[in-house]
Protein backbone atom coordinates (compact mmCIF):
# COMPACT_ATOMS: atom_id res chain seq x y z
CA UNK A 1 0.00 0.00 0.00
CA UNK A 2 1.57 3.16 -1.12
CA UNK A 3 0.05 6.45 0.95
CA UNK A 4 -0.46 9.54 -0.91
CA UNK A 5 1.15 11.93 1.65
CA UNK A 6 1.41 14.78 -1.01
CA UNK A 7 -2.35 15.07 -1.80
CA UNK A 8 -3.36 14.01 2.38
CA UNK A 9 -1.16 17.34 2.98
CA UNK A 10 -2.83 19.13 0.81
CA UNK A 11 -6.30 17.84 1.92
CA UNK A 12 -5.19 18.88 5.58
CA UNK A 13 -4.01 22.27 4.54
CA UNK A 14 -6.90 23.23 2.73
CA UNK A 15 -8.99 21.90 5.60
CA UNK A 16 -6.93 23.84 7.77
CA UNK A 17 -7.80 27.01 5.45
CA UNK A 18 -11.47 26.26 5.98
CA UNK A 19 -11.78 26.59 9.71
CA UNK A 20 -9.35 29.19 9.82
CA UNK A 21 -11.26 31.06 8.01
CA UNK A 22 -14.85 30.35 8.65
CA UNK A 23 -14.28 31.01 12.45
CA UNK A 24 -12.51 34.86 11.64
CA UNK A 25 -15.20 35.78 9.49
CA UNK A 26 -17.81 34.71 11.44
CA UNK A 27 -16.11 36.97 14.36
CA UNK A 28 -15.40 39.75 12.19
CA UNK A 29 -18.56 39.80 10.42
CA UNK A 30 -20.98 37.92 12.53
CA UNK A 31 -22.23 34.37 11.66
CA UNK A 32 -25.49 35.10 10.28
CA UNK A 33 -23.81 37.39 7.12
CA UNK A 34 -21.45 34.19 6.54
CA UNK A 35 -21.69 32.32 3.69
CA UNK A 36 -19.85 29.17 1.87
CA UNK A 37 -18.78 31.41 -0.89
CA UNK A 38 -17.08 33.64 1.75
CA UNK A 39 -15.35 30.98 3.62
CA UNK A 40 -13.93 29.31 -0.20
CA UNK A 41 -12.57 32.78 -0.80
CA UNK A 42 -10.58 33.52 1.93
CA UNK A 43 -9.72 30.00 2.61
CA UNK A 44 -8.76 30.05 -1.38
CA UNK A 45 -10.39 26.94 -1.89
CA UNK A 46 -13.39 26.13 -4.30
CA UNK A 47 -16.80 25.35 -3.06
CA UNK A 48 -17.23 21.75 -3.79
CA UNK A 49 -14.20 21.14 -1.40
CA UNK A 50 -16.24 22.77 1.20
CA UNK A 51 -19.35 20.59 0.41
CA UNK A 52 -17.16 17.35 0.41
CA UNK A 53 -16.40 17.48 4.19
CA UNK A 54 -19.50 20.01 5.32
CA UNK A 55 -22.86 19.36 4.39
CA UNK A 56 -23.96 23.46 5.68
CA UNK A 57 -22.33 26.50 6.99
CA UNK A 58 -23.46 25.61 10.54
CA UNK A 59 -21.52 22.42 9.95
CA UNK A 60 -18.10 24.08 9.33
CA UNK A 61 -18.37 26.75 11.77
CA UNK A 62 -19.48 23.46 14.49
CA UNK A 63 -15.80 22.25 13.83
CA UNK A 64 -13.88 25.17 14.03
CA UNK A 65 -15.75 25.61 17.14
CA UNK A 66 -14.49 22.44 18.46
CA UNK A 67 -11.17 23.06 17.11
CA UNK A 68 -10.67 26.24 19.39
CA UNK A 69 -12.39 24.39 22.02
CA UNK A 70 -9.68 21.79 22.38
CA UNK A 71 -9.66 20.32 25.76
CA UNK A 72 -9.56 23.67 27.23
CA UNK A 73 -13.12 22.09 28.45
CA UNK A 74 -12.20 19.14 29.80
CA UNK A 75 -13.57 17.88 33.44
CA UNK A 76 -10.51 18.01 36.08
CA UNK A 77 -10.63 15.52 38.72
CA UNK A 78 -9.44 16.40 41.78
CA UNK A 79 -11.51 14.47 43.66
CA UNK A 80 -13.60 17.39 44.68
CA UNK A 81 -16.58 17.69 43.06
CA UNK A 82 -17.42 21.22 43.35
CA UNK A 83 -14.07 22.57 42.82
CA UNK A 84 -13.85 20.54 39.44
CA UNK A 85 -17.55 21.72 38.88
CA UNK A 86 -16.28 25.62 38.99
CA UNK A 87 -13.00 24.63 37.56
CA UNK A 88 -14.99 23.85 34.26
CA UNK A 89 -17.99 26.25 34.39
CA UNK A 90 -15.55 28.85 34.77
CA UNK A 91 -13.85 27.72 31.29
CA UNK A 92 -16.71 27.17 29.47
CA UNK A 93 -18.34 30.72 30.52
CA UNK A 94 -15.35 31.98 29.96
CA UNK A 95 -15.34 30.86 26.21
CA UNK A 96 -18.97 31.75 25.95
CA UNK A 97 -18.44 35.19 26.75
CA UNK A 98 -15.86 35.76 24.28
CA UNK A 99 -14.93 34.93 20.43
CA UNK A 100 -16.19 31.58 20.40
CA UNK A 101 -19.29 32.36 22.35
CA UNK A 102 -20.45 34.92 19.30
CA UNK A 103 -19.95 32.48 16.86
CA UNK A 104 -21.72 30.12 18.95
CA UNK A 105 -24.82 32.18 19.62
CA UNK A 106 -25.13 32.46 16.07
CA UNK A 107 -25.04 28.78 15.27
CA UNK A 108 -27.89 28.35 18.49
CA UNK A 109 -29.50 31.20 16.54
CA UNK A 110 -29.49 29.60 13.24
CA UNK A 111 -30.29 26.11 14.32
CA UNK A 112 -33.63 27.71 16.61
CA UNK A 113 -35.36 27.16 12.92
CA UNK A 114 -32.88 24.28 11.61
CA UNK A 115 -33.62 20.63 13.74
CA UNK A 116 -31.36 19.11 11.52
CA UNK A 117 -28.28 21.66 12.23
CA UNK A 118 -29.88 21.73 16.34
CA UNK A 119 -29.05 17.97 15.83
CA UNK A 120 -25.44 18.36 15.12
CA UNK A 121 -25.31 21.32 17.59
CA UNK A 122 -26.01 18.46 19.99
CA UNK A 123 -23.53 16.10 18.88
CA UNK A 124 -20.66 17.93 18.03
CA UNK A 125 -20.52 20.34 20.73
CA UNK A 126 -23.32 19.68 23.37
CA UNK A 127 -23.77 16.02 24.29
CA UNK A 128 -19.83 15.32 23.76
CA UNK A 129 -19.59 17.85 27.39
CA UNK A 130 -22.85 16.14 29.13
CA UNK A 131 -21.46 12.69 28.77
CA UNK A 132 -17.87 14.22 30.32
CA UNK A 133 -19.84 15.96 32.99
CA UNK A 134 -21.82 12.59 33.80
CA UNK A 135 -18.76 10.67 33.85
CA UNK A 136 -17.36 13.27 36.50
CA UNK A 137 -20.52 13.29 38.62
CA UNK A 138 -20.17 9.10 38.58
CA UNK A 139 -17.00 8.87 40.23
CA UNK A 140 -18.46 11.60 42.36
CA UNK A 141 -21.50 9.07 43.46
CA UNK A 142 -19.07 6.59 43.71
CA UNK A 143 -17.09 8.92 46.09
CA UNK A 144 -20.43 9.58 48.22
CA UNK A 145 -19.63 13.13 47.69
CA UNK A 146 -23.21 13.65 45.92
CA UNK A 147 -26.83 11.55 45.72
CA UNK A 148 -27.07 8.36 44.28
CA UNK A 149 -31.01 8.27 43.93
CA UNK A 150 -31.13 11.20 40.91
CA UNK A 151 -29.66 10.11 37.62
CA UNK A 152 -26.52 11.83 37.00
CA UNK A 153 -28.39 13.12 33.64
CA UNK A 154 -30.91 15.27 35.70
CA UNK A 155 -27.71 16.47 37.60
CA UNK A 156 -25.87 17.49 34.49
CA UNK A 157 -29.13 19.70 33.22
CA UNK A 158 -29.50 21.69 36.70
CA UNK A 159 -25.44 22.98 36.77
CA UNK A 160 -25.63 23.49 32.52
CA UNK A 161 -28.68 24.97 32.46
CA UNK A 162 -28.21 28.58 34.26
CA UNK A 163 -25.17 28.85 31.76
CA UNK A 164 -26.93 28.50 28.81
CA UNK A 165 -30.49 29.85 30.14
CA UNK A 166 -28.39 33.29 30.96
CA UNK A 167 -26.36 32.99 27.73
CA UNK A 168 -29.31 32.64 25.36
CA UNK A 169 -31.18 35.13 27.06
CA UNK A 170 -29.70 38.18 26.79
CA UNK A 171 -27.92 38.33 30.11
CA UNK A 172 -25.00 40.29 30.26
CA UNK A 173 -21.36 38.29 29.99
CA UNK A 174 -20.60 39.25 33.81
CA UNK A 175 -24.16 37.55 34.63
CA UNK A 176 -23.32 34.73 32.15
CA UNK A 177 -19.61 34.50 34.51
CA UNK A 178 -20.97 34.51 37.88
CA UNK A 179 -22.73 31.06 36.48
CA UNK A 180 -20.29 29.01 38.51
CA UNK A 181 -20.80 30.39 41.75
CA UNK A 182 -24.49 28.62 41.34
CA UNK A 183 -22.23 25.57 41.92
CA UNK A 184 -22.57 25.48 45.35
CA UNK A 185 -26.27 26.62 45.60
CA UNK A 186 -26.90 23.52 43.50
CA UNK A 187 -24.93 21.22 44.96
CA UNK A 188 -26.69 21.63 48.18
CA UNK A 189 -29.81 19.97 46.78
CA UNK A 190 -27.82 17.08 45.67
CA UNK A 191 -25.74 16.15 48.47
CA UNK A 192 -25.96 12.66 49.76
CA UNK A 193 -29.46 12.81 52.31
CA UNK A 194 -28.27 12.08 55.56
CA UNK A 195 -31.33 10.49 57.79
CA UNK A 196 -33.11 12.30 60.09
CA UNK A 197 -32.17 12.58 63.96
CA UNK B 1 -64.06 66.35 24.05
CA UNK B 2 -65.08 64.48 21.50
CA UNK B 3 -63.84 60.86 21.59
CA UNK B 4 -63.34 59.83 17.80
CA UNK B 5 -64.78 56.03 18.60
CA UNK B 6 -65.51 55.23 15.30
CA UNK B 7 -61.74 55.66 14.06
CA UNK B 8 -60.86 54.09 17.84
CA UNK B 9 -62.56 51.12 16.49
CA UNK B 10 -61.20 50.58 13.42
CA UNK B 11 -57.36 51.29 15.17
CA UNK B 12 -58.33 48.64 16.83
CA UNK B 13 -59.83 45.99 14.41
CA UNK B 14 -56.40 46.42 12.54
CA UNK B 15 -54.56 46.10 15.81
CA UNK B 16 -56.60 42.75 16.34
CA UNK B 17 -56.17 42.04 12.81
CA UNK B 18 -52.57 42.28 12.41
CA UNK B 19 -51.83 40.56 15.55
CA UNK B 20 -54.15 37.05 14.92
CA UNK B 21 -52.47 37.31 11.09
CA UNK B 22 -48.65 37.10 12.49
CA UNK B 23 -49.41 34.32 15.13
CA UNK B 24 -51.20 32.53 12.34
CA UNK B 25 -48.67 32.63 9.72
CA UNK B 26 -45.99 31.84 11.80
CA UNK B 27 -47.06 29.04 13.21
CA UNK B 28 -48.39 27.97 9.80
CA UNK B 29 -45.52 28.92 7.83
CA UNK B 30 -42.14 29.51 10.17
CA UNK B 31 -41.64 32.79 12.19
CA UNK B 32 -38.23 32.52 9.94
CA UNK B 33 -39.96 33.21 6.49
CA UNK B 34 -42.30 35.78 8.15
CA UNK B 35 -42.45 38.92 6.35
CA UNK B 36 -44.08 42.21 6.96
CA UNK B 37 -45.43 42.11 3.77
CA UNK B 38 -47.57 38.69 4.38
CA UNK B 39 -48.72 40.35 7.79
CA UNK B 40 -50.32 43.48 6.23
CA UNK B 41 -51.53 41.22 3.28
CA UNK B 42 -52.98 38.54 5.57
CA UNK B 43 -54.57 41.45 8.18
CA UNK B 44 -55.64 43.59 5.28
CA UNK B 45 -54.32 46.53 6.14
CA UNK B 46 -50.80 48.45 4.34
CA UNK B 47 -47.70 48.10 5.77
CA UNK B 48 -47.16 51.67 7.35
CA UNK B 49 -50.04 50.51 9.56
CA UNK B 50 -47.84 47.90 11.33
CA UNK B 51 -44.86 50.29 11.26
CA UNK B 52 -47.04 52.78 12.66
CA UNK B 53 -46.87 50.65 15.85
CA UNK B 54 -44.50 48.23 15.72
CA UNK B 55 -40.88 48.46 14.87
CA UNK B 56 -39.88 45.09 13.11
CA UNK B 57 -41.88 41.90 12.24
CA UNK B 58 -40.42 40.36 15.82
CA UNK B 59 -41.95 43.09 17.92
CA UNK B 60 -45.62 42.00 16.19
CA UNK B 61 -44.64 38.32 17.10
CA UNK B 62 -44.16 39.09 20.31
CA UNK B 63 -47.06 41.19 21.43
CA UNK B 64 -49.16 38.56 19.84
CA UNK B 65 -47.62 35.89 21.92
CA UNK B 66 -48.45 38.12 25.01
CA UNK B 67 -51.66 37.97 24.18
CA UNK B 68 -52.08 34.26 23.47
CA UNK B 69 -49.96 33.41 26.87
CA UNK B 70 -52.66 36.09 28.82
CA UNK B 71 -52.61 35.54 32.06
CA UNK B 72 -52.55 31.99 31.89
CA UNK B 73 -49.28 31.45 33.28
CA UNK B 74 -49.49 34.06 36.71
CA UNK B 75 -48.04 32.44 39.71
CA UNK B 76 -50.59 30.79 42.06
CA UNK B 77 -50.63 31.52 45.62
CA UNK B 78 -51.85 28.62 47.32
CA UNK B 79 -49.07 29.02 50.23
CA UNK B 80 -47.10 25.95 49.18
CA UNK B 81 -44.31 27.42 47.14
CA UNK B 82 -43.52 24.12 45.71
CA UNK B 83 -46.79 23.50 44.66
CA UNK B 84 -47.41 26.56 42.90
CA UNK B 85 -44.07 26.65 41.14
CA UNK B 86 -44.76 23.09 39.66
CA UNK B 87 -47.98 24.91 38.66
CA UNK B 88 -46.92 27.50 37.12
CA UNK B 89 -44.11 25.73 35.16
CA UNK B 90 -46.47 23.30 34.24
CA UNK B 91 -48.26 25.84 32.64
CA UNK B 92 -45.09 27.81 30.76
CA UNK B 93 -43.81 24.45 29.42
CA UNK B 94 -46.97 23.69 28.23
CA UNK B 95 -47.53 26.43 25.98
CA UNK B 96 -43.36 26.38 24.76
CA UNK B 97 -44.25 22.72 23.59
CA UNK B 98 -46.97 24.17 21.75
CA UNK B 99 -47.50 26.92 18.89
CA UNK B 100 -46.75 29.30 21.44
CA UNK B 101 -43.22 27.85 21.79
CA UNK B 102 -43.11 27.71 17.88
CA UNK B 103 -43.23 31.56 17.33
CA UNK B 104 -41.26 32.07 20.40
CA UNK B 105 -38.30 29.65 19.47
CA UNK B 106 -38.20 31.51 16.22
CA UNK B 107 -38.07 35.23 17.53
CA UNK B 108 -35.03 34.11 20.00
CA UNK B 109 -33.37 32.04 17.60
CA UNK B 110 -33.33 35.66 14.90
CA UNK B 111 -32.37 37.64 18.67
CA UNK B 112 -29.55 35.71 18.87
CA UNK B 113 -28.12 37.93 15.76
CA UNK B 114 -30.08 41.10 16.68
CA UNK B 115 -29.76 42.52 20.61
CA UNK B 116 -32.29 45.07 20.21
CA UNK B 117 -34.98 42.18 19.34
CA UNK B 118 -33.33 40.09 22.20
CA UNK B 119 -33.93 43.42 24.73
CA UNK B 120 -37.58 43.20 23.53
CA UNK B 121 -37.44 39.79 24.16
CA UNK B 122 -36.43 40.38 27.79
CA UNK B 123 -38.55 42.97 28.45
CA UNK B 124 -41.94 42.04 26.78
CA UNK B 125 -42.34 38.33 27.57
CA UNK B 126 -39.28 37.01 29.65
CA UNK B 127 -38.50 40.02 32.85
CA UNK B 128 -42.27 40.86 33.86
CA UNK B 129 -42.52 36.63 34.60
CA UNK B 130 -38.88 36.51 36.04
CA UNK B 131 -40.98 39.62 38.68
CA UNK B 132 -43.96 37.78 38.91
CA UNK B 133 -41.67 34.83 40.25
CA UNK B 134 -39.56 37.05 42.16
CA UNK B 135 -42.62 38.41 43.92
CA UNK B 136 -43.98 34.57 44.96
CA UNK B 137 -40.49 33.64 46.27
CA UNK B 138 -40.35 36.99 48.41
CA UNK B 139 -43.58 35.82 49.63
CA UNK B 140 -42.36 32.18 50.38
CA UNK B 141 -39.15 33.28 51.90
CA UNK B 142 -41.45 35.55 54.49
CA UNK B 143 -43.88 32.64 55.18
CA UNK B 144 -40.31 30.71 55.95
CA UNK B 145 -40.58 28.05 53.06
CA UNK B 146 -37.57 29.37 51.67
CA UNK B 147 -34.02 30.57 52.43
CA UNK B 148 -33.51 33.87 53.73
CA UNK B 149 -30.00 34.36 52.62
CA UNK B 150 -30.26 33.74 49.01
CA UNK B 151 -31.46 36.80 46.45
CA UNK B 152 -34.45 35.80 44.55
CA UNK B 153 -33.21 36.61 41.18
CA UNK B 154 -30.51 33.92 41.87
CA UNK B 155 -33.54 31.83 42.86
CA UNK B 156 -35.49 32.71 39.67
CA UNK B 157 -32.43 31.32 37.52
CA UNK B 158 -32.35 28.22 39.15
CA UNK B 159 -36.09 27.31 38.26
CA UNK B 160 -36.42 28.66 34.89
CA UNK B 161 -33.33 28.07 33.89
CA UNK B 162 -33.32 24.06 32.68
CA UNK B 163 -36.91 25.30 31.05
CA UNK B 164 -35.07 27.00 28.73
CA UNK B 165 -32.00 25.38 28.54
CA UNK B 166 -33.87 22.30 27.13
CA UNK B 167 -36.49 24.50 25.10
CA UNK B 168 -33.37 26.38 23.55
CA UNK B 169 -31.00 23.25 23.09
CA UNK B 170 -32.82 21.03 21.06
CA UNK B 171 -34.39 18.69 23.75
CA UNK B 172 -37.46 16.92 22.68
CA UNK B 173 -40.83 18.26 24.01
CA UNK B 174 -41.20 15.41 26.50
CA UNK B 175 -38.33 16.61 27.98
CA UNK B 176 -39.13 20.49 28.41
CA UNK B 177 -42.40 18.93 29.80
CA UNK B 178 -40.43 17.01 32.67
CA UNK B 179 -39.05 20.29 33.99
CA UNK B 180 -41.50 21.05 37.06
CA UNK B 181 -40.36 17.69 38.16
CA UNK B 182 -37.29 19.25 39.12
CA UNK B 183 -38.90 21.95 41.34
CA UNK B 184 -38.16 19.40 44.44
CA UNK B 185 -34.37 18.74 43.21
CA UNK B 186 -33.51 22.73 43.19
CA UNK B 187 -35.99 23.57 46.42
CA UNK B 188 -33.75 20.93 48.06
CA UNK B 189 -30.85 23.64 48.25
CA UNK B 190 -33.25 26.22 48.98
CA UNK B 191 -35.14 25.02 51.90
CA UNK B 192 -34.03 27.18 55.02
CA UNK B 193 -30.66 25.86 56.68
CA UNK B 194 -31.04 23.91 59.85
CA UNK B 195 -28.17 25.00 62.54
CA UNK B 196 -26.14 21.72 62.67
CA UNK B 197 -26.91 19.51 65.62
Amino acid sequence: MTPEPQSERRSERARRAILDAVFELAVGKGYAKLTIEAIASRAGVGKPTIYRWWSCKGAVALDSLNERIGDGIAFPDTGDIAADLKTQLTAVTELLTGDVGRVFRGIIGEAQNDPELMETVRETVVDPRIRECRARLDSAVAAGQVRADLPTSVMVDLFYAPVYYRFLLGFDAAAVRRCPELVEEVLLGLRPRTPHM
